[in-house]
């Protein structure tokens, strides 16, 4: 079937080149959407009769566990792990598998990570948080002690300040959703509000920053606006229902919603108030972004409004003509992600996509949308809208604004190519 | 200090026995409730010098990897494993350790477990699920075909039909939270409307409920009405973001939201629709309750109103007076929890506890309640009501409603004794 056929044959295609509406995605289904609308989509006709009894219906199978396993047959879903940075063992990167899972929340194993000098291994028996500085009452807290304070949950992404770095390269480079854009994961985060703490110590009247220190060998400092720590900052506690794990900063980290990854300091041993920023090395030597008036852009905190399609995505391979789930996560660090449009030729027309409940402040929000491909090139594009009204920029936008120096927060559009031999591919235009 | 001067000191106090206004979890905490509210809480003086610097800092540590693990200090986090049941080896039960876990969702390697013939080694490759009986055309599907079907994700809870069934012991046991409650987790589950499926295999006239198979060795089956296959169950892929894991039932379960968890079919291999129940071993051998009449309860799928403190719970041990949080879960399958009240004095005074954010329809919600323990006896209550009205009841309303020979579906209100030597434990007065 032609694609000038398909469009028009089909009432319910939204915009150009096969994206159908969304109702698909509410209530029961297919219901409402007419029994012949969507058609046979990808099953085949079976005879009348339960398929063959498999081995592993044929004895008994594996037993009750303490702590559950996922399958071998997913041993290949693993990060993306970078070269080591810096010269040291254990400083670096790795990105989650962004095209190999779906809903918002990243299992705590695939979480990405960045550290600056490995991972400590820290005995929580023995780890203390110290709040001093410009406080009318020094506190130290033991582990034991924090446990007892009064926690609130939320589900809220978190997200390197250099992810999507590789688009930044005048040409668009070959690799996966993951490789390019997984600096970028989504937890249930649970813990102390910092503002409890700081209350507790006394925040004394001349405070309006606070130095927060890791217990890593780097110990990785950042300097953050007591606003922000008043505000929405917790000591987390646990990641995803358990205690966090030691790649997230066990037994406790800083969590700072919305903002750059690296700030949200890891195995936190110290707060320490102050009358401001205490232009710490990890936050002169990186986190800057040179701009072509010659001035660098510093403290550049909230991550910007953005989403990105994890499938179909670059790499993978259709499986020829026929009806897709185009899937994808949007977020914002200014607050909820109020739309996400998705577009199949290239820009030209867009639709709205499903968003999957829920759609919560700060978190990744999952979208969907049913697409009839039929066979021919295609350029599927998303673009996000939070809550501000902010909209997600073109790459050419992009970098007419901030220039060809910039290193941080690149939020633009990510175009995905669907070539007619089934390949998927990173294209800029 | 008395508990009475307690009472008429604290005018944040909201019920008997040293329950405090849950404004303490809204906004930035401690500040709402005035600076000396709370106190000096569990922290110690510090002199204002960092604390030692420890051996973890000393050199770099862990490199990245492809798949995370948790700190070997919470290796004791584990499921509680009980006997093999009914005789072959994988039958039984695991529950989920509750008191160590905090907000709603459940990391899958602590999720609960529910086998008949233990656990399937499946290959995704070979499996396939077939869709037959009273349709218009029966279908098949391979794994690959269904990934390409539109999905939805939704946090929600899964509940044993037996959990807390200890609790129906004459005396009260002994026991933790996680060993008495423990069959309740709550994941994001990621798949398939139902709905979808039975329209494209075109669902007859005659027919009312489906028969659900999985391909473990026990060939578990169950039958469900098809009004709920078109209301909101799944085909489910994923869980918490990554491929459902073998113990949930990998590569695809039946997800029933707000049911017992039995007829959430796991590794589900057929779907034969009906014209009324089947009436397998599984769902007559087990899963109905006999009643004082001499009739049997049958087919009873929604679970009730429930909630459950995890903090402090049985085994737990306090650690003098001064202030705790109270945290703990609520659920109805009926729909989402509207209130959670506590009690800290048996059940004479009651206060409302804070919800934390997402409060979603048929998942866990986390509730908390700050207390100031003024080492005396105590026991803890927690009672939810939800957005139906329904209230969570007694263990005495609910015997004297079902009578004594009843096995599934308790969900009665669970008193937890704080003993003025710390020890926390099971009591039914």
């Amino acid at each position: 079937m032609a694609k000038n056929d398909l469009n028009q044959a089909d009432p319910e295609q939204v915009a150009g080149n096969g994206l159908l509406h969304r109702r698909v995605f509410l209530g029961g289904g297919a219901a409402l959407l007419g029994a012949g609308a969507l058609g046979l989509m990808t099953a085949r006709p079976a005879v009348a009769a339960p398929p063959d009894i498999a081995d592993w219906m044929r004895a008994p199978g594996a037993p009750l566990s303490g702590h559950g396993q996922r399958s071998r047959f997913e041993d290949s879903v693993q990060r993306y792990v970078g070269p080591p940075a810096g010269g040291t063992t254990g400083a670096g990167s790795s990105r989650t598998p962004l095209e190999k899972l779906s809903g918002i929340i990243t299992p705590s194993s695939l979480h990405f990570e960045r550290h600056h000098s490995g991972i400590p291994d820290i005995d929580p028996g023995q780890h203390q948080l110290l709040i001093h500085g410009l406080v009318e009452r020094p506190l130290i807290f033991s582990m034991e002690a924090l446990h007892r304070y009064p926690m609130v949950s939320r589900i809220q992404f978190l997200e390197c300040s250099g992810n999507s770095r590789p688009n930044l390269s005048a040409q668009a480079p070959a690799g996966s959703c993951g490789e390019i854009h997984g600096m970028v994961s989504c937890s249930e985060w649970t813990g102390i509000p910092l503002g409890v703490l700081l209350e507790e110590a006394g925040v004394a009247p001349q405070s309006r920053w606070l130095l927060a220190e890791g217990a890593d060998a780097a110990a990785m400092t950042r300097s953050v606006p007591l606003d922000k720590a008043m505000d929405d900052a917790l000591i987390a506690l646990y990641q995803n229902g358990e205690a966090l794990r030691p790649e997230q900063g066990y037994p406790l980290r800083l969590f700072l919603p919305g903002w750059e990854g690296n700030i949200s300091v890891k195995w936190l041993r110290r707060i320490k108030l102050t009358s401001g920023p205490t232009m710490t090395r990890d936050e002169t030597s990186k986190y800057t972004d040179l701009l072509p008036s010659g001035k660098s852009l510093m403290f550049t905190f909230p991550m910007g409004v953005k989403s990105v399609i994890t499938s179909p995505s670059g790499g993978l391979t259709m499986q020829g003509p026929g009806l897709y789930e185009i899937s994808g996560i949007a977020w914002s660090g200014a607050g909820s992600v109020r739309r996400v449009e998705v577009s199949a030729d290239g820009g030209r027309s867009w639709a709205e996509a499903a968003l999957s409940e829920p759609v919560l402040s700060k978190a990744l929000t999952r979208f969907r949308m049913a697409w009839r491909w039929d066979g021919g090139p295609a350029v599927l594009m998303s673009r996000a809208i939070d809550e501000t009204g902010a909209v997600q920029p073109t790459r050419d936008a992009l970098l007419a604004e901030k220039g060809s120096q910039v290193s941080y927060h690149y939020h633009a559009i990510q175009n995905w190519q669907v070539a007619e031999n089934n390949e998927v591919s990173n294209v800029y235009v």
